[in-house]
């Protein structure tokens, strides 16, 4: 991982524990792969963002390697087919990862439900208050219909959140059947569907070949008048051209903290539109978040040697219809 | 109840309810009490925002009144001494009108510590990424102490609300013991320590003339570096010239559904300070939200027709510690 990831994920008490648990060098942080000390004696790798791809090449290297706890959410960059055919247990922090991605996301839903921003907005610029129902008719979070797109770590956590409130929920996701989604609380249906049908759409799907741009021209002019698009997943989701003419038009609402491309050109009309929030692709763990990562991956360390399975484990077959 | 509040909280299908459960006649709504057909035959009156205040002169008019369900928040602008002297049975729809209220402040809780807005505005003027980290050290929304002021109605909502996140919870209230606070999943404290060991200080104590002003400079200046103040209770509460200074050094955050006055002076800097959202007293139960209210009073209508206790009612001794 990269320096800064180290210093940021692993202040002093967690290399404590650390040292407590394994047989770790705590001075050694690997950036890659070329001039690291004690590599022929690693049976666990703890590796996080910016890890270099774990090749033949590199797995060569490591001839006791056993394991690799990814302190971080996705793996597809670093853990290749070779680790795979080596048989190397694989963990991940996605779990964390999702926490603060979902709560970002429930409060983009209460507040968009009620236009928060929007009349914040109007309040600064009138100074003074406007009959806010004929402004935002219908407006509030009591019995409106939330549409979630992918029963994802992050869709789950977000649909749990959800709980205590007056929601009807819409959950869209190919591997899923009806009986899975309502013991969610929620009620399977066709994206279409999903899209004619919610208040807000919050995309939790995968970034994979078969999800890029599912959210096109015609899948974005199925939204309602005055539905809002949160898009906290992957900006390949989306088509961004098609979404600014929406977003532009009025007809929609936005919080998107991913775009496409990523940073949107400065003349996008996104950055400035009073009915889109857009934020920097901070929704997943920053600042002290990453501890929260940090714990999760030094409880699957623990698990493992204590002789546990993995409570998180990745598999070559989950990846390919997860992020 | 004003005309507008009968046509949003009793839209057809309410009435229908209401026509089913008892005699009436769902043509007359009383602005006021001075034109009022079928006034001494009241039974029930079904009250909400604009109320004349019921006094002695309006209940000599209502020989047969048994009961007062409010479709509201509080009853103290018209449930008078004479009402309580008369013996009359009081209900409130504040347990409905709460949860929005609730719903809210977890969302600006949410955001707050993540910097959600001022990384959002920052975003927009840079249009850049910047080093977020460097900007809010230690932001998110892990292992953060929340101040509640008030276990009022609104403060036990954002209570429950709170659970699944990852907090710790301190809570000032001078009619609470330990053990209440405790089983709440909060610990209970004085103010002054509530002020000074949390993130964000969230107000949801009632205005009362022991509550004026009780966050004066004196106390604002125990709030952290960084900290931020939500008040979806009352302006009262807090000392605007005080905040606003604390708010202009930048020293704290806002979010501020409530003021002193309101509206604020046109030339009031909390319109435009980017660590400050300032909205024009939404929180509450607003648009499609109003159908809370009319289903809790509905309710309660009904409990009264079939000899049972109103689930939500209002004493006398009641209204002196809370709203």
């Amino acid at each position: 991982m990269g320096r800064p990831h180290r210093d940021a994920l692993f202040p002093r008490s967690a290399i404590d524990r650390l040292t407590r648990l394994v047989d770790i060098d705590p001075h050694v942080v690997a950036e890659d792969f070329d001039h690291v000390p004690h590599l022929a004696a690693v049976e666990v790798l703890i590796t996080s963002w910016g890890c270099r791809p774990l090749d033949d090449a590199v797995l060569a290297r490591m001839p006791m390697l056993k394991a690799v706890v990814h302190a971080a959410g996705s793996v597809k960059h670093h853990v290749t087919e070779a680790c795979w055919d080596r048989g190397l247990l694989v963990s991940t922090a996605a779990a964390a990862n999702a926490v603060p991605v979902a709560e970002y996301t429930l409060a983009a839903i209460l507040f968009a439900n009620k236009r928060v921003l929007e009349i914040g907005g109007l309040y600064r610029e009138h100074r003074n208050p406007l009959d806010w129902a004929a402004h935002f008719p219908g407006f509030g979070n009591y019995r409106r219909t939330i549409g979630l797109v992918g029963a994802s770590l992050v869709g789950r956590r977000v649909l749990e959140l959800l709980r205590p409130h007056d929601f009807d929920i819409l959950l869209a996701d190919p591997h899923l059947d009806p009986g899975a989604a309502r013991s969610m609380g929620a009620r399977l249906v066709e994206l279409d569907e999903l899209l004619a049908g919610s208040d807000v759409v919050s995309l939790h799907a995968p970034a994979l070949p078969e999800t890029y741009h599912l959210l096109d021209a015609r899948r974005l002019s199925l939204l309602r008048d005055g539905a809002t698009l949160v898009n906290t997943g992957r900006g390949s989701l989306v088509d961004t051209g098609a979404l600014t003419a929406e977003a532009l038009s009025g007809r929609i609402h936005a919080v998107l903290d991913v775009t496409e491309p990523e940073v949107l050109p400065a003349a996008s009309p996104l950055y400035s539109l009073p009915n889109v929030l857009l934020t920097p692709h901070i929704a997943g763990s920053l600042g002290g978040e990453l501890l929260r990562i940090t714990g999760s991956a030094l409880d699957e360390v623990e698990r493992y040697c204590t002789g546990r399975e993995f409570a998180y484990p990745v598999t070559r077959a989950a990846l390919t219809t997860s992020a």
